[in-house]
């Protein structure tokens, strides 16, 4: 019994094949946003709808199916590798087959106007011209969750999309935790921030001298460039074209140079663990991330950990006053305070390390309160504000500040929300493991020497894929399953 | 009887997926020469074998070819668009499917060996090397000309694939007329041009300002930068990835900005017949450039004939000037003087206006002669240097200066450089055939003005798509099929 068994084989045949298709979409993606000129954009929509479908339909076969049951039958050593593949074959296969073909279709053209009505909301700060649309993709997607089957929450349903295994029940128990926690460091945190002038780095960066200091950054923590490159999009990510091919976005504000540094730092992690996936499986589960929750850790750590710690700056203030000579009449330290400024802010992704999950504990209550059916939609922007000021502390005065200003919930995504969270918290707890393990690593940061920890996380993380399920993989590569503590250690160290 | 017709629809439905896939192929291989990171190449490699193998297996399924003879037994009026339509899908159909499988695998895998052979020997400047593989393509490609059938040469069977409708001894025709009336004009040129400093240009022009002129000229003649963009390549083309989105590419000297200028007309001219092409018909032969030596008539109209002509520079040197003021020193015409200089050179693509065809029609002698079996593999290079000398003048002492220049042969192509000097005879035909129908075309161009050209390309060329067989559209536009009179006439009137 190996790998070379027929239905096995054909399985990552079939993985291949899609993985052409999907990569084909990447890269079309990643023009749209990057160099595709305007006129280009109806035939490229049409085009990405064309190849989903025909990457959906190549996955949906019955004789997939037929496949992964011989593969099931036949039986892997349950730790093998096959085996991984073989249930994340199965998991995939069940969630695509389990919805009727007439409600797939019924969300992607309700997710397709709602996209533009929520644009067209958010704009003119005006809630009711988004409600009907989310108000019918609450319904699709508890409709969803019915199709695929739960056992304590519909939400279970649709987070099992983004974090196999995770149930809300967890993250609630979680986020009880977390939220207090994060109440009490605020307030010191608040207090030392004060004392950091918010235009502390204002200055002029020219956008040649931030592109190749980013470029020296991300090359630094071990993006490799031979097999990846950044460009410019309004919004940052990450795109795999394939393995060997992981490009970067960023933008950049000629003010701030930070602005870009710290989204191309966060944008180098997803990419080195997408680098760090192993080539040969591009395509099946073995190839590929193990969640979103562990994406995130990966560009949280470099971002969070590494990025805003001390020891950063003071190996790279002298190489960045070379491209920003301004920054010389500053001192690391200076630095490191003010890229750890706390302030509470209207916006999640302006949001500081310490009141950043509590944006996310905010959209996870509302999104298992709108699914188990004790909020409805009309209610939502008077539930979010009060929420809001209690948690953060200010006062929403317009939605596009508030319940309007993301468009994951445009894009029929409910459940995706707290991966955010479950980022950081991995993160924090794969650092603090790496630092008991790696003597040496904290000394080598403050040389800019990042292979170390870049070795333990391929170790420990990136070359396993989606061989262990996130929550066994954390347990493998720390010890326990994702928890607060190590989170909170960092923030009380850092702000209190 | 018309369009909404069941099988029609189909066969139009069928292009359009044929035309997502093709595209999303495009693109990838825009980026594969643009943007894609070096180790990204192994993967796109396999992914587009994959992808042109999808679009190929989509035309080639049986209910294709049925749904073509029920269109073609109900029968669309013999001038209607449908009826162009069907013409070329039968055309397209029986192309595609009367090779075996086995035959398009082993030229596949001959070709992608012959290629790396033909790299090694190229840079060598060893014919040895390329010898076995050009052999083995030879073969294939007689094996190829005998499944598709032919009347008089299997040169023609090779050769329709690119000018539809055209045969070998229509172009030894045209060759024979062409090859002494060029020879009568080449002395006279020579003459000319040795008064014409060869280095009369050179100077040092900025990057980003030769980026900037070029994109002015191009949008001045009409390429839609809404639709279309420019970027850097070694070898500039065209490529297009959906209607509204039509790509250039250039190369750049710093010592001499035309250059890329010159190839950026070149390609333009190309982008605007792709932008002219009617969008709704994307996909089908209606929405196709009517053959290569079309293609090939629009980029030399505007390389040739509109930006070698002395109106030219008379327009656009001030406007030079401003973005290189050290042309300043030279007047308009000496300008018009130094890009029109003629000189013997071993270089196909760096050869000027009047030697170009003598390169062409030394190639297609070659392949004729070894197509039908009189000149063997092992003497083409003697035999090329034999008669490059006689042609054009220059003793070859490398075979990387003569038979192993071009890349078309290591890929297989034979058929393909005819259409180069189709398109040089019909550029001037449709030049003098617009300056006889537009009045003011003429005196437009010293003040800049290109629309009534391009307007009335629109018109007699490029909405037509492949409506009607090129030489039928030539015909249609010119009133007379391809022949070498217009382009000899130029040709005399500029140089003696």
């Amino acid at each position: 019994m190996n790998k070379t068994f027929g239905p096995y084989r054909r399985l990552r045949q079939r993985s291949r094949e899609i993985a052409f298709v999907s990569s084909a979409s990447e890269l079309l993606s990643w023009d749209l946003e990057t160099y595709m000129p305007p006129k280009g954009l109806d035939f490229r929509a049409e085009q990405l709808a064309y190849l989903s479908g025909q990457a959906h339909r190549l996955w949906t076969a019955k004789t997939v199916g037929a496949w992964i049951a011989a593969c099931e039958q036949q039986g892997f050593a349950s730790d093998s590798p096959e085996a991984a593949n073989v249930r994340e074959w199965r998991r995939g296969y069940d969630r695509a087959t389990k919805l009727p073909a007439a409600l797939v279709e019924k969300f992607e053209r309700t997710r397709a106007l709602a996209r533009e009505a929520w644009r067209e909301a958010r704009q003119r700060s005006e809630f009711g011209t988004f409600r009907p649309h989310l108000e019918k993709l609450l319904d699709l997607n508890r409709q969803k969750a019915d199709c695929l089957g739960f056992q304590e929450s519909p939400y279970d349903a649709l987070l099992d999309g983004y974090e196999p295994g995770t149930r809300a029940s967890q993250l609630r128990t979680l986020f009880q935790e977390l939220r207090p926690a994060i109440g009490a460091i605020l307030g010191a945190a608040l207090e030392r921030s004060a004392a950091v002038p918010k235009d502390l780095l204002q200055g002029h960066y020219p956008l040649a001298a931030q592109q190749a200091f980013n470029r020296e950054v991300a090359a630094a923590i071990g993006f490799d460039f031979e097999a990846g490159r950044v460009d410019a999009t309004t919004h940052p990510f990450c795109s795999t074209a394939g393995p060997g091919d992981c490009r970067l976005t960023t933008r950049y504000r000629e003010t701030d140079f930070t602005y870009s540094l710290y989204s191309i730092l966060h944008e180098s992690g997803h990419g080195l663990y997408e680098q760090g996936l192993p080539a040969e499986h591009f395509g099946t589960p073995l190839g590929s991330a193990a969640s979103l929750g562990i994406h995130e850790s990966q560009s949280r750590l470099w971002e969070n950990h590494i990025a805003r710690h001390p020891a950063f700056w003071e190996h790279w203030h002298p190489i960045a006053c070379r491209h920003f000579p301004e920054l010389k009449a500053l001192a690391p330290a200076q630095l490191t305070a003010a890229v750890n400024r706390v302030t509470p802010s209207f916006i999640r992704t302006e949001a500081d390390q310490v009141t950043y999950d509590l944006h996310i504990i905010l959209r996870f209550e509302i999104e298992v309160e709108m699914l188990e059916g004790r909020l409805a939609v009309a209610d939502l922007p008077a539930y979010w504000n009060e929420a809001f000021e209690k948690m953060i502390g200010l006062k929403v005065t317009k939605d596009a500040e508030g319940c309007l200003q993301d468009i994951h919930w445009s894009l029929g995504d409910l459940g995706y929300f707290p991966t955010y969270t479950l980022g950081n918290l991995n993160a924090a707890q794969l650092m603090a493991r790496a630092q008991t393990e790696c003597p040496g690593l904290e000394a080598g940061l403050a040389r800019g020497e990042y292979n170390l920890l870049l070795g333990w996380l391929r170790d420990k993380v990136h070359r396993h894929g989606l061989r262990y399920p996130p929550q066994e993989l954390m347990r493998l590569a720390t010890g326990e399953p994702t928890s607060a503590v190590h989170h909170l250690l960092c923030l009380r160290r850092k702000f209190n």
